[in-house]
Parts: C-alpha cells; structure tokens; sequence
C-alpha cells in the first residue's frame, strides 16, 4: 500500500473494498472503480480536468432542491437513465414500453374522478385524454392507480413554478372496472429540460440542444403487475428524434386528433406485465 | 433516434455529441459516457440502484461548502485523485514525488518569517521543521513559495473549526538564497478524513476505516520549476500502510526526530523538477 501509482492504484482500492459486507455493493463498487480508473487513464485526465469534473459535480449538487433534481438531467442527457430503464424492463411483446421518469414526477398528486380537469388551471389547448389499462391475455384491469403529469403550453410543469397555490397537470386516477379511463387536459407541447444549470452548460458545450419532443408521462400501478412508467409521445412534432434525454419509441409515439372546435383527442391503450420477483445479480460464489 | 435500446443507447449518444466544438472536451466525454454504460451494463444497474446513486451524489453535493469539499473526499477515497496525480507527475528520478492535494487547502494564507511558529495556537508538541529546496542538478531554488498546512493535536485543520479568529497550523514562506527554510510547528498526527457525511457512509459500507497517517502538506512553486504538491509522512505510525486516500509514497516518509526535552525536529529536503510545457492530448486527426 505504499508507492501506489497509477498502474497499480486500482487494485489498491480493490484491496481495500474487499470486506465489503453486501455482495452486491462490493460487485457494483468494483466495477465502478474500475471503470472510473479506466475513464481517467484512457483520456490521460489532467489536475486541471479533474479540478473541472470536481466544480462541476458540486455545482450540480447545488442546483438540486426539492423542486430540481440536476443530477437526474445529467443521468437523462447521458443517457444513463434510458440505459438503466431499457435494461430492466425487457418485457414480452404485446406489453407497453417503458421509458425514463424524468425529473418531474411528484409524490402525492391530487386524485381526480374520470372525466376531471387535471390541467387544472394550466394553460393550453383542452384535449380528452382516454384509454385502458389491460394484462398481457387481454384482460382488462381494474382499480389500476393511473399517474399522469404533463407540461403546459409555455413547456413548462407546475413544479417549476413558483407562483401556483395547487397541483396543475398532474393527478392520479383509478381506472374503471373495465379498465377504461379517461380524463380532460391541455395538449402536450415541446419544452427544453432546464438548461440554467450545470447540464445546460454541458448540452452547449457539446453542441446540443435541450428539447424533449410532446409526452404526456404515465406511471401505472396495479397488484399482480409490473409498474410501467413511460410517456406517450405525440406524433408530427419537432424533436421526436432527437429527445434531449433518449427517452423516445416508437411503439408510444401517438395521434392527438384535432377536432372541428380546435380541442383534441387522445386515445391509448396500456398493456401491463406480469409482475415478476425483483433481479437478483450476485451469482452464488 | 427511435427505438433505442440496452444495446444501442451508448452510440446515439456519442453521435448526439458529434458536434461538440472543443476536441479535448469531446474526447473527455466519448471516453466518460462509455465507460459509464459499460459500468451500467456490467453490473446491470437496477432502477432502484440507478436511484441511490443519484441520491448518493445529490448528497454529497449538498454535502460541500467552502469548508468542506465532499466530491474530492469521494475521488480521494476512490483512488481517483491519485491516479489522476500519479499520471501527471511521472518525474526524473531523484525530484520529489507528488501526492493528493487534499480537501485542506486554503488560497491565501498568512506569510510568515523563517523560525516564526506556523501552529498559531494549535495543540499539539513542538516541532520544528527545517529543509531545502533545490532543482534536479543540485541547485538551490532561492525564494520559492513554500505553503504548508496540517492538522493539530486532535487531527483537525483549522477550516474544520469554526471558533478560530485566524488561520492556525498553515501558512506561506519563502526560501532563502541558499534554498532553506525553517518554521515551528506542531507534531503531525493521524487523523480521520471527515466521515459524517456520504463519503463516510461509503466507507463502512465498504468496510474501510477513515484514517490518515500523520503527515504535513507542502506546496512548492518557483518559477522555472514545476510546481510540487506533496506530503512528508511522519515514520513509525499507524496507517501507513491503509491511508484512507491512497496517498503514501515511501521516499515521502520522514523521521520527526524527539529530543531530550520532548520536543521534535524533521528536516526535508525537497527537490524540483524543471517547469515543462503543459500536456496536449488530442492527436491530429
Ligand atoms: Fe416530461
Ligand atoms: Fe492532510
């Protein structure tokens, strides 16, 4: 452990970790570790870029509060988050595609009756939102507890305004016992994923823009099923395929259907998976 | 752009980067945004991993202020900051080797006389610490800035103390014509990196104790000469052999001499390289 250098220093720390008590964390830590090392010796990183990555990451904690969570942008834009979602939600054909939960998802959101106003004050154009909530064989589930959240017309969600007494497009409904649902908002635009912080610097600096095409975000939950989280994806817009943060399929990109009146309709039907036992990932010895 | 998937995730984010003006920095994050999916990939991150590590990292973030620096704590105690030092400091033999800079340091410290006691008050027995200073052919570097810094008795630097009027155990000298300096100090003991935090939740997770060999922090600059960051480490005590950060070197372990009266001397001759043009790393394509 002395005239440790930078051929040897990796497994140095490897030694170190080696009482680790959960299997698991001394997998995930040795991997890191060396994949962190491997980073630093193939770009031969400087004091200089290392002090760089050192400002940048506290700067990026520094802009995360209960209302901006800069590190999950950070995760989005490298595409991280989209990694670790497509890796764990492999599911069998006919099921609806996962995608990433973003930074915008709040606990708690108000419960709506079918047929409520989930806008709720947010400005945009009026569209009924509608569909069903369905097993792999086909069969309808009930009761299934629907989250739905979704930006306005500026691009903006409630959460990163400062002014709002209440909850605006976002709420959770249940779906009926034939599976259907349906509720009113505002059509899903195009907005930047907040680029004053860290990130934002990081996207110019690479050349990058910070558009997300339209979504409106869904998590759904039932006993028996795997949750799904993802967005479905308005078709004919700008951006779909160049998302900001990687999240777009096609198999979620949907017609909001424009009526004579100007209001609009979205009709989408979920499929869920069989809930299954959670991964296990250390391999008996 | 559609469809993206475990697979397919790493290169649309490498052609979304494409643009990046800066080779150096595109360089930098083709190497990072790989080696994090491979990481991802190879332990097969889960969601709810995915979402401790970004609770980890926000913490840490908050963690840092202008008196404690959590991110460097955390590169330190993964071997990242010695890498990245050992990789940048390959010198000529017979020059003074480098290690960490540490979370300690402070711009600005007060300047002091030769023989004037740099301690200012911290506990600790009397030491006093002499040396040179002098380049790779022997000759001896007059009026370098000589900046040093350590821990008192109880192993605390002044910043980690909040009832302190002025700067205590560091300060900035210079060398005189010959190449030599001397101060009063205190003696160097271990101490533990600050584990009230992530970082130090990281380590018993690991199994790893916080712990430091004595050491005392020197910074040499001179113009002509590269500038040396180092510790001298105090032979004889514990954690030589486990430094918490991966710092040790032996030809940095010194004797602190007792004498008679109980109090210490270590003398330490430091040996510049020759200043050399900064590294450039992208090739020509
Ligand atoms: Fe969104
Ligand atoms: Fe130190």
């Amino acid at each position: 452990m002395r005239n440790l250098d930078q051929y040897n220093i990796t497994q140095a720390v490897l030694a170190r970790m080696a009482n680790t008590p959960d299997p698991r964390l001394k997998q995930i830590m040795t991997s890191l570790v060396q994949h962190l090392h491997a980073f630093a010796r193939e770009v031969k990183l400087t004091e200089a870029e290392w002090k760089a990555g050192i400002d940048f990451l506290t700067a990026t904690g520094h802009m995360c509060t209960d209302q901006r969570q800069e590190f999950i942008l950070l995760s989005d834009t490298l595409g991280l988050s989209m990694l670790t979602v497509a890796q764990n939600n492999d599911k069998p054909a006919g099921c609806t595609e996962a995608t990433v939960f973003g930074p915008f998802h709040v606990e708690g959101a108000p419960h709506y009756e079918h047929g409520a106003d989930v806008a709720n004050g947010a400005s945009g154009v009026p569209c009924r939102v509608s569909g069903s909530v369905r097993g792999i064989e086909g069969e309808p589930v009930a009761g299934a507890l629907i989250d739905v959240w979704q930006a306005d017309a500026d691009g903006k969600y409630d959460v990163q305004r400062t002014d709002l007494p209440e909850a605006q497009g976002r709420g959770v409904l249940r779906s009926g016992d034939d599976g259907r649902f349906h509720f009113q908002s505002v059509v899903a635009e195009p907005y930047p994923i907040p680029d004053d912080g860290p990130v934002g610097d990081m996207l110019r600096a690479t050349g990058r823009h910070p558009w997300r095409p339209a979504h409106l975000h869904f998590m759904i939950q039932a006993p028996g099923y795997e949750t799904l989280v993802t967005h479905v994806f308005r078709d004919g817009g700008p951006y779909l395929d160049s998302d900001a943060v990687f999240g777009v399929r096609q198999s979620l990109v949907a017609d909001w259907v424009q009526h004579p009146d100007g209001t609009y309709t979205l009709d989408f039907d979920f499929v869920l998976n069989r809930a299954r036992p959670p991964a296990t990932h250390v391999a008996a010895a």
